[in-house]
């Protein structure tokens, strides 16, 4: 049975994981016979967002800490990640992924990535283990593989601002995947472009089946 | 095209809804073709628990606006649910139905509704509108439903606390529900057993299949 490390960056599409890409990704995780271990740094969110206002609230809330409500408590530190015990890497999207994991969201092409997932990523990269990043989470991607082909759907500034950081961002629907064989690298826009669940779980079902099929 | 009320109760399964339950009635609804609003009381958690350890945090959070962050902000307030608009009703489970929605968790047989939640319950029972509820949120129909027949799952102390409260439990397998014909009723013990997301996901899945097939 493949074991799956999956990266989580809070609870919540505007300053945590998305939350509905981070259960449809461990959903088809189980749903191909694998498994998966969740894993967060133990760092402080760089903001609390209310969900409904999109106002900033007066909370200091932990990256770790929140994604241990997606894994049901089932969740450990990123530090803790051996990239021995597992056989690939999935990272869902959400502004957390561009908050929290890295600061693109903030800094753009200025962006710096979080010391902790860089190290993971770059581990999995270096022994040619297959990884899949949907939504925002190619943004991690430039840090991580030089000149790899990803996709973050279609919108223009993103995925120029991806081009100037060093990747080769590649038009992808909803529904489909863009595939870096060489790095071993799946990418799908999910809700970067989606715009109900049956569309993220297409795309998001297509990237997990092929992230466990490439070795 | 079915529209499907959804209630929660914040997002983490030991304060809130159990959000694998909650996205999983979200992606089956829609996957069903019908369409869903969520909704959730405008009220104070019972408690914050950190996922991890269990611990009570020294936080006061909002029912509305955390499950506002499973529903990617298009949630409503439950006072704001009009039975007309809707065709049935599902609820999710996690703690946050057994300690916000009402207090079974804390106080059992002589546990409490919140008045909102019960409103909304009623109306969906009075105008014969099929409801499905899972996990733990059954202990909401001895309030909403006269010997109503319903699951748990199959754990003694609460199937027989509930029948205390006048409903009839049925032992239930995990992927499998129980059906209240008269009552347009559905349940599901969804992760009162489930031992993974795709034991829920079977579940789930079948419960609102049911649901919008009761007319």
């Amino acid at each position: 049975m493949k074991k799956v490390a999956v990266i989580l960056a809070g609870s919540g599409v505007f300053d945590g994981s998305e939350i509905n890409e981070a259960v449809l990704s461990l959903l088809h995780i189980a749903k191909n016979d694998a498994s998966y271990q969740c894993f967060a740094p133990d760092i402080t969110q760089h903001h609390t967002l209310n969900h409904i206002t999109g106002e900033e609230m007066p909370e200091t809330r932990n990256v770790l800490v929140e994604s241990a409500r997606i894994a049901r408590g089932d969740i450990k530190a990123l530090k803790e990640l051996d990239v021995q015990q597992f056989d690939a890497l999935i990272v869902p999207g959400g502004f957390g992924a561009a908050k929290n994991l890295c600061d693109f969201a903030i800094n753009g092409t200025n962006a710096t990535i979080n010391t902790e997932v860089l190290e993971a990523g770059k581990a999995f990269a270096k022994a040619k283990k297959p990884a899949g990043y949907m939504c925002i989470a190619p943004a991690l991607i430039p840090f991580i593989y030089e000149g790899a082909s990803l996709t973050i759907g279609t919108d223009e500034d993103t995925a120029n601002a991806l081009t100037s950081l060093g990747a080769k961002h590649v038009n992808c629907a909803v529904d489909d995947i863009v595939i870096d064989q060489p790095n071993k690298l799946v990418t799908t826009p999910a809700y970067m472009l989606a715009q109900s669940l049956v569309e993220a779980d297409a795309g998001i079902a297509k990237l997990v089946r092929c992230v466990l099929s490439l070795d």
